[in-house]
């Protein structure tokens, strides 16, 4: 009941500029402005939304009792800051867990323990764990190379590393070696696989994230070493010539079954609701080894704050909706579920945020041909905070998939991400990596964008 | 068979020069002076120990069969470099080993694991743990403030936070809370104690380090968070308000009781070996988590190649010998043992590396009031590696006892410290961490600083 009585009197106090005010000149040049402004300059939503998910929860796995503890925490802070139609609409999925057990321990001609993750979707080695001799595969490209049944009875080791890059497309070039390198494996004979962590960091924290198996390949046990520890492995191979290098691998994950997940959502409502919604999208899950800072509590954050600093500027002619999806990590099942649920009730754009908290240098849409002007006022209205507009068509984020069903807008506000890689699915992404000054860059950003768009009167979108 | 004759070959070549040539003029000034240059440059001795112990072994906590295969690689390495007289000398040492479980989960308000490593000397919570409401003390300080029997039935946090120094003085003043916070906790009553981190980075990687209980204080359970972690944990302080943070512990170590240790030595042997030697120390175990790189595999490579590198200048007036210590970490047993076996030979004077592989800045000497000429010497010959003398008196490192003992001639070579807390007693300690050029400059100084004592005629040495 309080946090109703809260709900109510900030949505008052959100609306207090006459809406007609909010794009009109003034100081800052308009309303809008001027709480993008401000944003820059002092916006702590973001920041109370980050820091308490990952204090008072800490890692949510999809799928597990930590996401749900998420969710309710979400539903009350969205609650207690304002938003409207708050809600968790569940779904259900498969779910997998890492287990209690993961170790990697080079037996022959050498013995030491090399630090692992368990990659999602592997299978279990059991408690008692397999033995069997490593082959090296400096690359994905050489593991393609190897013969049918090459592996049989072995344990592949892909290598394939990856550097930091701005826009994120080292892991594009990286990623298979984890998206599909254990089903490949598994495919030439391969007992198990390890790799090298999808990560640009030199520190003894391994990535997890997805794995996946062909139709028709068993699952095996798959993880990731740790950057150093890959180092490591590799000089073990340079060191001991032709003599065998072997390893016993114990990854303990399980599934569970069927259970509830379920997608957040809350709205600060328009002056026309029955305008399309502008869509802001992040997730809530995490993998659990760290507490989801990065990826992707501050994405939440920033979404909610734009939406609230908008509110404050004067009621948006649009309804603003943010999109809090569950069990993004282990295989998009939020903003599937989403999409179906939602499919005939159109949304105007979508944006999402889930690249970190950096700061933000690029703005992308898919509009610019079909409706030119809108692309440029967003463009123009955002160079004051170092983004630069670009030819690149946007194709949104992770848990946009509605959107991308309707056909409809889309707008990436590009993050650096050249340490995103660094954390990214490791126990490391904590909130001490956040810089609160380029968490409140993207807020501004978001604030001025989201500004815009939830005040476009007509429709706009790609050609179809 | 084959590393003898190799020994045998390799000290044929060392003596190539003239032993007289060695600090005359010539090019770069001598012998001695070009071999220091050319370490600067290409040494890859120091390298070469570090990586091969790190990668062929890894781990050597003292005690154990892990230390002890780290003994064997080091005599082996020895001999194969041409040392004499090497030899693997045992003592006995109690064992403490950290067993296989460290968790620290919050219980309420909130649910969340933390990350935790256990402290040396720290009792067992048993597999079962323990669960007990937290008190939080922000510095070393506020637990000592504590009253008598205040902390009965609860687990304590000290959350003294640490920076980085050059010279390493913050261990000074945020060591205690390591060294003793525990058994202060335990003498007003706590059943166990968490501490911040004795460490200077914000990475998930809690650091360990000896703890000690006064006479008659029974050891408790101890352990230390990462700092972001600790981090977590205070913000939940700050959030939970009055409501009391729990905390359930499971920290397994053992004591596997009277094991045995081992110095490992060898010599590079002078031409007049009834003077006293040089004595050049390190050690050679690590605490388990890390691969032991920083701490101190490169210290051990430093003085074996510096060893080396004069011998390359022609064989030297004394005798150069290294002592790579066993079970430092745990209680400088090593230092200790050998002091008590070697009592009675005179050391001419020790020098030890036991602080990373940055580059060294700064040269003191215990022996400047007594010694100057010599002193000054040692400071103008390496003052073109970017080495500055100091008015500090020198104290040696830890596994200089038996110099200190002796009352002798003591050279610190001191390195920048200022990341080396970031990485110290974690398992982050990787090969990776080296600087290869930073090595090397280390290897030039002590090549130069160790030529110049080895060829040094008079005793010389602190005023007694």
């Amino acid at each position: 009941m309080k946090t109703k009585l809260l709900a109510l009197a900030a949505s008052a106090a959100f609306f207090a500029t006459p809406a007609a005010a909010q794009l009109g000149p003034g100081p800052c040049g308009g309303a809008l402005a001027c709480a993008a402004d401000a944003a820059l300059e002092s916006d702590t939503i973001a920041w109370d939304f980050v820091e308490g998910i990952t204090t008072e929860v800490g890692p949510r796995q999809a799928g597990t009792e930590a996401e749900k503890r998420g969710r309710d925490w979400a539903v009350q802070w969205l609650r207690a800051n304002g938003f409207r139609n708050v809600a968790d609409e569940p779904f259900r999925m498969e779910t997998w867990v890492p287990g209690d057990n993961a170790t990697a321990r080079v037996t022959a001609p050498y013995a030491q323990d090399l630090m692992i993750v368990p990659l999602g979707n592997s299978a279990s080695t059991g408690e008692a764990g397999i033995e069997a001799e490593v082959v090296y595969f400096p690359s994905y490209a050489d593991l393609a190379a190897a013969p049918a049944g090459s592996l049989k009875g072995k344990i592949a080791f892909i290598s394939h590393d990856m550097r930091p890059t701005q826009d994120g497309s080292g892991y594009g070039f990286a990623g298979p070696a984890r998206w599909t390198g254990a089903g490949l494996a598994a495919s030439k004979g391969a007992v198990a696989t390890v790799i090298r962590s999808i990560g640009t960091e030199t520190e003894r924290t391994p990535h997890t994230g997805g794995t996946s198996f062909p139709e028709g390949v068993a699952p095996t046990p798959a993880g990731a070493l740790s950057n150093p520890d890959a180092d490591n492995l590799e000089r073990m191979f340079a060191r001991a010539g032709d003599t065998p290098i072997r390893m016993k691998l114990v990854l303990t994950p399980r599934s569970l079954g069927e259970t509830t997940s379920g997608n957040v959502v809350g709205e600060v409502v328009g002056r026309d609701p029955s305008l399309p919604p502008v869509l802001l999208a992040c997730h809530l899950d995490s993998w659990w080894n760290g507490t989801g800072a990065f990826d992707d509590g501050a994405g939440c954050g920033i979404a909610a704050a734009a939406a609230l600093n908008v509110a404050k500027a004067g009621q948006p002619l649009r309804t603003i909706r943010v999109l809090f999806a569950g069990a993004e990590e282990t295989g998009l099942w939020g903003s599937k579920a989403y999409s179906e649920a939602h499919i005939d009730e159109l949304m105007a754009v979508g944006i999402e945020s889930d690249f970190g908290a950096d700061r933000i240098w690029r703005i992308d849409t898919n509009f610019a041909a079909s409706d030119p002007e809108l692309a440029r006022e967003l463009a123009q209205a955002v160079a004051r905070f170092g983004v630069a507009p670009s030819r690149e068509i946007a194709t949104g984020g992770a848990d946009l998939n509605i959107v991308r069903d309707q056909g409809g807008a889309l707008v990436d506000l590009q993050q650096d991400g050249t340490r995103y890689f660094d954390l990214h699915h490791t126990n490391n992404d904590t909130l001490d990596k956040i810089d609160p000054a380029q968490l409140r860059q993207n807020v501004a950003v978001w604030t001025q964008v989201v500004g815009i768009l939830a005040n476009e009167p007509d429709a706009f979108g790609p050609a179809k």
